[in-house]
């Protein structure tokens, strides 16, 4: 079968043709691929950032937000069955450890592989994963429009669960960077929260969409002093940073108001803060990675309700590098997804 | 001025002549009445429901769901002034006793008064109340729009906000009773939560005022029945009950899934149930009383953005006994307020 | 190998000599029995109390505390080897449903087992479960002196890791029944809060107990007037009812204070209570059911830190009718334990 | 009457005679003082770290942490009398704004004085505050020994508190800083946690202290290295920081383990972190000031059952310049009280 895989940091990915993966062990499941968001971790990925942090050897098949159709399954899979449209939680895990008894799969102390990072993913016409790593889609969701949200949906419903109680009729959240993921996330706020939304951004097509999911407010230049105008110079109880990097992670710190949280969800950056700026406003940081299979579940429950959509372009899967080339050059609004 | 007073259970209040409420303490606040709602509960406290919990002496003004705009105010009054419109928040409290410290002003230790239960009420042309009694309104909200929020309203919050964390994506909530306080409920429910609102009342009246507000779902016969059937057999994870009298109570408690929590708002009734049954599967029953400030607080600001309406019906201060009357028998959808 | 067995309800059950089991599945494990505790609803199942709740096939054989070390293992598990120490989760699970993915192991959607109650125990030389369905034990515990926390325990671990965020210093929080739940329920209260400990019981020899385990005060006549005084007329933040049944639902309710909560752990009686007196004081009941297998997990620890004992007396395995009689004849305090 | 009082900053404060202070307001109290702690923050505002953030004119009183017998009252107060015992709340608040009326005192938005930082202190014979500002003590308290909990206590429970959620059986929690603060922090931790506490400081004596208190583990040298090998490897589920600057900043973040909190209480130092470092071990950095006026009632309420206990050293006022020069230089061991 035809796959995107990386041979080395650096360079691109190239399509290869790989042997077709099978269903050997009695838990694992093959998931005939019917998207595969590409996200800005898969640049990263390229460059090598993680390389320290999560060896993995070369070459290997990216993409981590993957859904589609079971193709084959093994013995003791009992959740699904060959032809149920699925999506991919992208962690596995091992369902025995104290973190995943508690549903913290993120958590797994097995250390297991996470999908397209350190083990193949789903830029490919089949993928390998295990029955702790899909949950059936009802009849109302489409594998190929819900793809992105397996890996940047479920991050956002991830932060947003934590950010919720925080955010009550009256209180201010604000979306920094409104991408993959950002645009979900203005639209998971909407859903759960009374709060207003105020969406931050430089490029106007951005806010468009920010716009088209129902923020409240946009802001593009000067994001600081238009969060505290619009906040009437308080700051917002939360601010949800999608960016992390470069002067983003100083001005999302800068909009938080006293008492508030900024949750860390894009990396990159360096946050750099006196302690007693966090100390006196009781200033919280609260650092965000992907997900739980049940932030996953919720995710899925709120789609099929029509709750969110994800703003998708497809492209073949042969296109990839244009796909990685929009997403690098700031063209791609929403999410890219590869259609194998 | 004129006040709607009590002189006698189970006797129509009258409209008397009284002599005017003055500034006499340095935090005291007169308000000229706006609107004042007509609840349940006045019919109660006219049956002498209250009269063994707590006493008052007759005859006294009814009315506790008031709002309108300040007239006087003491010497030492800082948040409000001559002129502001206000909602008056019904429990008298003193600030300092270890319950109102953490903003639980209802269990003030100080058993202070109630607005219209044991003190003068809203049915007249002017009330005293004090600083804390009193929360300023935003140039967005009319107080006569938003009277019924003061007790109706203020009840649906505090209780919306205990089921807020219960109510994720997929989950259903009932709203049983959809009078003055159910239909303020189906849009806080909305506007909090991304949860299914199911709205149960036998009044096909009642039924379109929930669609109106927001339900997806409306069930009349058979509730038990049909929430069962709207949940694949598992019931709802909260029922809040604004009935809380007759058969409501068990059918209430029926139509709660294991783990889930049946809030009583309503009261009247009598919950009869075998310990096992709420030990096995995990219910929680949650007793509810009227709210806190900061409820109301909360309560404006989500109506100040358009996420909350009360439906209100006018009468004339004179034409009080319509108003009761109505509502004794059931034609009256939404909340009656009376205009001084 | 030898086994004690129900073979008709309101009969004793028998000691039978049956087949051993085997690790047929390949997650399965089976366990040698170092010690099974014998619990009140032991003699509940005896007396056919939840035959309709949970059907089983007699004859089975009883006992849901079981622990001990592992004898044999299925294939495919890997979180313990034969001869480790283990204590058995009793609800098995499936791992993979909605429920058990977020650590609520005992909503199962798969409605799968509850060991000793509709599939053989561990009154008995060997016990068949599964790898969800043993916790391995450190070093610093003796199998046969915590088999009672395997449901006793677990139990109590659940409800108070409910209680604890009502329970600050100043609080006060009353045990009734001194049982072998409510003498751990004193412990673990003693180890999460400083909140004031209320052991009540009518039996001199449970207060002792109650006393041993670190309750400030014990209460044998007229717990309601006791626990007023106690309180300062106020009642207790929490009660904790291991009892449920006859005067002692009422006797519980009438404990707790305005806004305060009852849980509900006993069973066996009814309670009947008008909603005006769950609503005005905001009561809450909230029913409680053994608990997770993170419960366990967090026992055990606080068990190997020497922050909670049981207190057991043991008995040969062929004494089973001894330990049964003495329990049902109020000889019994703390558990009484099985020792194949 | 006697007051030490700062002139100007970078230089010693005085002992001047200055007016005796009255009830001028109507809710003014004045109160005898019995017990001044001496705080690390009265050297910092000596130093003129506040200047730029709280303005205040010179001279006027140091001492934000006070106790002493109810000296005069205005008219209107009516929570204590002449001649009551109090320990003083040192934020003023006004009781009436948003975050007064949630219990919120610390952020007042009507932004009022901190008794000692831009308001005459208790470093005095007489304090004068307002009826907000007092907590009456029981019978059970002598002032002079709670004085630092007014501040330095207060700040341990408004921080412990929030940490204690994350703090149940088998989990680690560091105290970094066994001074004023540290000491107070290991026995409130011990009294509503389980958690197994580990203490670090360099100073032999302070670790000598904290052992007394009840720490489990105290640790001098390499901390970083200490505390993940008390912890496998993991690191602490929350680190409680009393020092904040120098390297107890990074030394503190890097005894967290992943999903675990960095409290920073102490400040002065700088926190510099890259954001990939929070967000995929999703670590949390929360703020903490001072604390509530109910934080302060629950901490009376510890103390009074005896569950918590300063370490104090008696100075009279005139010796204030030996106590804050024993305090600059290291030599205080637990908490200075000036009594005047």
């Amino acid at each position: 079968m035809k796959a995107v895989r990386l041979h080395a940091y650096d360079e691109r990915p190239r399509l290869d043709e790989v042997p077709e993966p099978t269903a050997t062990g009695s838990h694992d499941v093959v998931v005939r691929v019917g998207g595969a968001g590409v996200c800005r971790t898969d640049l990263h990925i390229g460059q090598g950032w993680f390389a320290p942090l999560v060896p993995v050897e070369l070459p290997f098949t990216l993409g981590h937000e993957n859904s589609g159709w079971v193709h084959e399954v093994g013995a003791a899979v009992e959740n699904v069955g060959v032809g149920d449209p699925v999506i991919c939680y992208p962690q596995q895990s091992c369902g025995r450890c104290a973190a995943c008894r508690i549903g913290d799969d993120m958590r797994c102390e097995r250390g297991l592989d996470f999908t397209g990072l350190n083990r193949d993913g789903g830029f490919a016409e089949l993928l390998r994963t295990t029955d702790r790593g899909v949950l059936p889609l009802g009849p109302a969701l489409d594998p190929v429009d819900v793809a992105p949200h397996a890996d940047a949906g479920l991050t956002v419903m991830h932060v947003v669960r934590k950010a919720v109680p925080l955010l009550g009729a009256g209180t201010r959240v604000v979306v920094q960077g409104v991408g993959g993921l950002g645009h979900i996330a203005v639209q998971c706020l909407r859903a759960y929260t009374p709060a207003e939304v105020v969406a931050v951004d430089p490029d106007p097509e951005a806010l468009k969409l920010a716009t088209d999911c129902g923020a409240h407010h946009v802001v593009g230049d000067q994001p600081v002093e238009e969060v505290q105008r619009l906040t009437g110079g308080a700051g917002a109880e939360a601010v949800l940073d999608f960016v992390g990097e470069g002067d983003a992670v100083a001005t999302a710190l800068a909009m938080v108001r006293p008492r508030g949280t900024y949750f860390a969800v894009g990396y990159g950056g360096t946050l750099t803060v006196p302690t007693l700026h966090l100390v006196l406003p009781e200033i919280s940081v609260v650092g965000n990675a992907v997900g739980t299979h049940d932030d996953l579940r919720e995710l899925m429950a709120l789609a099929a309700g029509g709750g969110v959509e994800v703003r998708t372009r497809t492209y073949p899967l042969e296109a990839f590098a244009d796909a990685l080339d929009d997403l690098e050059h700031g063209r791609t609004h929403g999410r890219a997804v590869l259609v194998p």
